[in-house]
């Protein structure tokens, strides 16, 4: 599927392979190839292929795919095209992900090879880090085992990153930690100073900005997002937190593990968020807020007030879902009178 | 007009080499002038000067301007004032544009001598391309005649651009090919992993990104905005397509020809827009929908339906315009009640 | 408080010292101590330490507080603990940012030593210029004393900066003139094309952006913000204003001084905003508007209209924010009928 111009493709994998990553069942016709070769969509892939389906929208292409092996939830195992091995998992669009993981195991990077890079002598550089054309890693930093950093990307004194983390080209890291397998894009900027100022005339004061940024494992950050560091406390991202392109995180907030935020997000200073939210494209939270954990919100909601834990809400000022559907409708009625 | 500082100038020019660039017939008064040197707002000008007008707020100006040369609509001509030499065109600030670019045939850009790049051995560079300084061309990128690569920009392996693309500094390009005349504004981002991930405990699982982006002939993207690469399909910007500085192209997106996209839009996952939409700034476009050709879309819309063609929406969630304005109205006789 | 990997302090300084410096009158109990070593939180603070209170949530903090020194309005003076020194001015936040301001003199940076620079030979530099790796200064540029240019910044033909601009890594500066004291983090684009086309078939055509960008003294611009040059006329940001990270401003838009634009603020072209406006995150202000002097943009607000001086607005289209607020009242009461 993947142009071989840019992607390089491991396997060819067997059966019980695809089964392991996939955490799946074999059930379905018997594999009529040994080695499978590469992941496909359904319409397109034939005999030495993985596809998967994960939405009914689909059905036509599941039911009349050519696809050597389909990975699937048991539900849709009786209408399965009667050549495909099917690898029955609760959750197919995972089981997907592990494999097409497996023959994809790296993504592709702006460079190949490391190029000359700009170490400060008290930096400490771990095992196999790849240095990109033109890296500054500047005094004191400790950059851990199987590291890479992108071209021009420059690393302020003592910033820290974990094992295996991905830096992009042309990111900027400044007064920061990094856990271990984090994934910056191009273009994030992380640590900058906060918006802080002691507003008035004749001129707003300057406050110093003296927390740290905290970036726990796993973390993404999508390309040209800014995460500001803390006024006095840190600013937090944590574990598996994926945050999308173009996002303002502003001084001293706090997002819990496994958040989810869309592109174009804004998060004002020092809101709090638990575990699991998840946000919709171009929202904002206003400062000082709290929002609880598995919270959703919206896209392009605009929340004004604390949130409790599990609550869906939307709009501007957001309110719970329903309630905005409901304002909706009403408005609707009123122009139609 | 324009700051010898930063600007380098062309010309003179006389009455028919401005008459047919404008694509204009020449009426009015003879010219008092064999050159004409510059062009100027209808204010300052002088009889070297050409101006245009375009809009009846300036009737005034226009009217006791001591412009050498204007272009204008013939519904102005009989209000010209009497020394002009009038430019007649149907679209006057098609036919100024036009002028204008004579005048300054290139625009200004960060640096004006090629500096040192690094260019892996298997790539292959056209004739009258210019690379600034750092620029880094990854292995077997194929580069047009007569492209200029930013400094600090990065293009990784396999990128293919056509000719006399304008890529400004600090961009990064993996997975992607373009068309000729491209142009890139500082710090564009194009090709990086779309935000795509199996959600859930305990931890959201990364989907390989293994499409790429292809951006064809004349399109314009402004600085720091971002186009995401296909997951699997492509994501695609179509001919002659522009798109202002901080925007948000999602994997999957295909834009079709013409379009005009305002700042700091957002684009979510497998839209497909039809040719010459034209979006205003902060709009947002929820993923998979379908937009028709010609559809408008108001500024800071937030599209959660498909569009049919030629329709103008506006709001959130954007319907007809004409039902949006009914919508506000309403609310504001509710208010007064 | 302050983290040493990243921050530098300063001091220690006697209380005649801290209260020069908030411009404040001294109260309450004699002082323990002779030098003061930080400045910390009320809940933090031991004697040697400085602290603050503006925001009467942080009453019990204050009244258990072991600080030496607070910072402190005088209504809060009867209610202060007993063993620390106050420091009494009428505006505590702004006090305390100036006490902040002496401990920690310098924000941190990327890199703390001169680079390998590219600089044309044709530039002017000032006495004790920063010049960090990578940072190109092309032909005409004039960089006033004291400035700081990050790494793999570039600055284009002519560009000037008046004394002691401190300039991020990965900033593009074109076609403009700063003042003294600005202060660009990572990532901000000046100067760029605007987005202006004549629109239409067969393509859009290109008009030349023939102006420039002035930033006058003490402005600051957050990360990945981008300002675009004038169309003709120059786009201007006065003095002292404050804008935050991702914002765009477009070709031909003038602020006042003092502004402060929060993050995500999007202004169209043309549009002209007075002294001391005050914009919210993530609102945007239609092209060719007037907002008058004071004016205050409640966050993710869309103005639409002039608005005259003083007045403060919400929602989309904007209007007076107890309009706005009588609006959602109204729907709300709706929605329960």
């Amino acid at each position: 599927m993947a142009d071989a111009r840019f992607f390089e493709r491991a396997g060819p994998f067997d059966l019980a392979e695809l089964a392991s990553a996939a955490g799946a069942e074999v059930a379905g016709a018997p594999s009529a190839v040994l080695l499978f070769v590469d992941v496909m969509p359904l319409a397109l892939a034939g005999p030495e292929h993985v596809s998967f389906i994960d939405n009914r929208r689909y059905m036509d292409a599941y039911r009349g795919s050519n696809a050597g092996a389909i990975v699937v939830a048991s539900d849709l195992v009786p209408l399965a095209p009667p050549k495909a091995v099917l690898l029955v998992t609760p959750d197919p669009y995972r089981g997907y992900a592990k494999v097409a993981q497996l023959f994809y195991p790296a993504a592709p990077v702006a460079g190949r090879a490391p190029g000359q890079a700009i170490v400060a002598p008290s930096a400490r550089i771990g095992e196999d880090v790849v240095l990109m054309q033109g890296a500054v890693i500047g005094e004191d930093c400790i950059i851990g085992d199987g590291c890479r950093i992108g071209e021009y990307t420059v690393l302020g004194k003592g910033v820290r990153l974990g094992a295996a983390c991905r830096i992009g080209p042309n990111c900027t890291l400044i007064c920061c930690t990094l856990g271990s397998g984090v994934v910056l894009h191009p273009g994030v900027r992380i640590g900058q100073d906060g918006f802080g100022f002691a507003p008035g005339a004749p001129k707003h004061e300057k406050v110093p900005q003296l927390g740290t940024v905290v970036i726990e494992d796993d973390v993404e950050l999508g390309a040209n997002t800014a995460v500001d560091r803390g006024a006095g406390p840190d600013t937090i991202i944590g574990t598996g937190t994926k945050i999308d392109n173009l996002c303002h995180i502003a001084h001293n907030v706090e997002l819990g593990r496994g958040c989810l935020v869309a592109a174009q997000v804004g998060i004002s200073g020092s809101a709090k968020l638990g575990d699991y939210v998840m946000i919709g494209g171009q929202s904002g939270i206003a400062g000082h807020l709290v929002i609880g954990d598995g919270v959703r919100i919206a896209a392009k909601s605009g929340v004004t007030k604390d949130i409790p834990a599990g609550m869906t809400v939307a709009g501007f000022p957001a309110i719970k879902s329903t309630e905005h559907w409901r304002n909706l409708a009403a408005i609707k009625r009123l122009r139609k009178k």
